[in-house]
């Protein structure tokens, strides 16, 4: 329940690096029993609890393995690491990745571990709600809290009967496509939706693109691109009216809309519709922990009584302590700090990126080139000169450590290479926009 | 890190009350704010922390409300319990349920929280792994830790590429339907497995029963009916005989087989087929807390091929912070340790509920008469002989607090009420199986 004090913390960061390096070292062989919690904190004097701490850690990063009533022995293998030793399907070892620039995870920095801690702690004490199996549409409390949200943060006006909380965006859209009646002819505005792709794939829907007569009409209005380009309320406004005049059903996922600028706040297309004809998908993955699985649909009034019928049948898939904790950090207004301090820093660090790529390349290029380099909402793209294929491309970049987000290519063939500020960390952008133009210009 | 004390509990406890009276008498009113955590703790003379878990607690219970740099205070509707001012969607209120006969929970005390506890706060320290996705496969180490406990526990012999993770067997069935080619046939013991037969009819599957030339064989082996009566060794090899004959897929839905006998310990039909033909089903939710959604999902080796292709386009469902808990916990002998306590409890706690229902009939049966109650592997029935239908003594049981397990019919028409003990606590046994008897005398 408390959280170890500093001097605390690093005696326990002690005698954790003591038995590693013994471990390490060899001195501590496989098989050699660490010696007991109380002999260790009585001989170090220290309590007992640090010592405990420091043994739990070396067993959760596999140097030790307890065996209960009894100790802790090394193991086999020490220093074992994540992957280790691992045999890849593929065969292929991993390259480290040192310049993140995807937007699979957010940087270290940027996320608040304690504070998420503490709540899933709180969580964790409410030993007769975890008893039981959870409600299958999600925690009820949950929901209203997501209501109130998604009011305030993107104008869904909702009532916690129409949300339902799963696992991803993949298990909500497994629930939904059993639900719709309609023609199976769904759009997509482009082939990366891998995920929604494959579950509209696997209940043997059509796939379109950028199809606005098809049946399902499944859009990322926040983040229509790559580049994050947001749609304008004029395009909003008509395609909701064509689709309601075609009697077609949107799926609006808002994924990242949270990240776009508050000085442009364009309403949600749920909100515009007034909660008619649109499903709308939002996830908490992005803004939290992407190891967090926990995403919510706002299903639309009409859908709501097939819901009732059908939504039983399905089990929740996300963790209910997981649920009961996010409910509290939203209703301490931890959500829409943690929103406002993300904007704040991936804008920082996209500026600093673009600088510091300004710097790379205006020692390296000719006077009067047309610039390579720009800045979007959400990421930042460079023109790509080489004609080497995206896998040459991908395969370099690894080599250099690099893992880039995207290469996009424009109407007259000219190809970019896009990278996101999301996961990097501010201190290592120097270096990394260093690592970028070596690769461009090799 | 480190557990509030017995001594630090009871002060925690004391304000915690002391707090909640106030609030609940009124004293203390809406938009309140309680003395700061500071103040409190130097009035009181105790730990800071102390007071914090106590607000904390508060928090989570609705009672008051924390905003960020300003304090705690008191909500508008203190005393809000789990569901209350709840609307419903069906518009009814829930019965209170004092003696659960279901299956659909674990009792307190058989669950361990301190030690649950101590695994998710020591993966929740594992900060960088926690930043990106997990594996759409599940975390390696998890895979590597349920290879070696299925090949212990289940003979399922089989590598961690075979393993995929996810939040329950409705997650894994929906990345399994879509990789089968065969013809869309599947056949199900019975009507009651209503999770398994929503996703192959989600998936446009034709439903049979016990029908063994369907092209896949949905089974449980371990647990055949509600009795929970065991398939024998003879009927799983012709089983296994047969649909190797057919050319017939079958799916091995485990669960539930750890709670079996150990000594009569039946090979599960993956380990019996030899790790072809069968995909075996096992999930944790029942073993640890019903709250944890974590299954998993063993391939034969002929469909690791298209999984690999085709596996990578699902999000991983299942709680990253889970899975590194879920590992450590079985690499440490937890698990084990777990199921011989709960093969002991479940079973202690059967008997027990078999002896205080023998007591209740013995007074109020007529000698002579055949005998009504009868002790299962898992379960107990009583045979019902009143005509009233279901839902009728669905309803009569929920206004005595009962919640049974399931009604079943033998071949002669007999009825009977199936009784579970997974989820009642010992000291209310005899008290239940009075209630139990006044249900069926009335």
């Amino acid at each position: 329940m408390t959280e170890l004090t500093n001097s605390e913390k690093s005696l326990y960061l002690r005698v954790y690096s003591h038995y590693r390096e013994m471990i390490d070292s060899g001195l501590l062989k496989t098989g050699a029993r660490l010696p007991s919690v109380r002999q260790c904190a009585k001989q170090l004097q220290i309590s007992r609890t640090t010592v405990e701490s420091a043994y739990m850690q070396l067993a959760a990063d596999g140097y030790v393995i307890s065996k209960p009533q009894s100790g802790y022995y090394v193991t086999e293998r020490p220093a074992r690491r994540e992957g280790e030793g691992r045999q890849e399907t593929a065969g292929r070892k991993r390259e480290e990745i040192v310049y993140d620039f995807s937007a699979k995870s957010v940087d270290r920095d940027s996320f608040d571990f304690n504070i998420w801690r503490r709540y899933i702690k709180s969580a964790l004490r409410q030993d007769e709600r975890l008893l039981s199996y959870g409600e299958p549409q999600g925690e009820w409390e949950l929901r209203q809290a997501l209501a109130d949200y998604v009011a305030a943060a993107r104008n869904v006006i909702c009532r916690p009967e129409q949300i339902v909380i799963g696992a991803g965006t993949q298990c909500l859209l497994q629930v939904l496509c059993p639900m719709l009646s309609c023609e199976k002819v769904v759009s997509f505005p482009t082939h990366s939706m891998v995920q929604g792709i494959t579950i509209f794939r696997d209940f043997g829907y059509e796939i379109h693109y950028k199809d606005k007569d098809a049946a399902v009409i499944y859009v990322s209005p926040s983040r229509m691109n790559r580049m994050g380009d947001v749609m304008p309320v004029s395009r909003r406004l008509e395609l909701l009216h064509h689709a309601a005049s075609m009697g077609s059903l949107i799926i609006e996922d808002d994924y990242e809309s949270e990240f776009q600028d508050p000085g442009q706040p364009i309403p949600s297309l749920f909100g515009l519709s007034g909660g008619r004809g649109v499903v709308y998908l939002g996830t908490c993955s992005r803004l939290l922990l992407p190891s967090i699985r926990l995403s919510y649909m706002v299903l639309p009034l009409e859908l709501l009584s097939v819901y009732e019928e059908h939504g039983k049948f399905y089990n929740q898939t996300a963790s209910k302590a997981e649920q009961i904790a996010l409910c509290q950090f939203i209703r301490d207004g931890h959500m829409e700090a943690r929103i406002r301090k993300i904007r704040r820093l991936y804008r920082a660090k996209t500026r600093e990126l673009f600088l510091a790529l300004e710097r790379e390349w205006n020692r390296k290029e000719e006077k009067g080139e047309t610039k390579r380099i720009e800045a979007h909402n959400l990421c930042i793209t460079i023109r790509i000169e080489q004609q080497k294929s995206k896998e040459e491309l991908t395969k370099e970049a690894l080599a250099l450590g690099i893992r880039f987000d995207a290469i996009t290519e424009d109407k007259s063939g000219n190809r970019y290479l896009v990278l996101s500020s999301l996961s990097i960390s501010p201190e290592i952008i120097p270096e990394a926009a260093k690592a970028v133009s070596r690769l461009l210009n090799m």
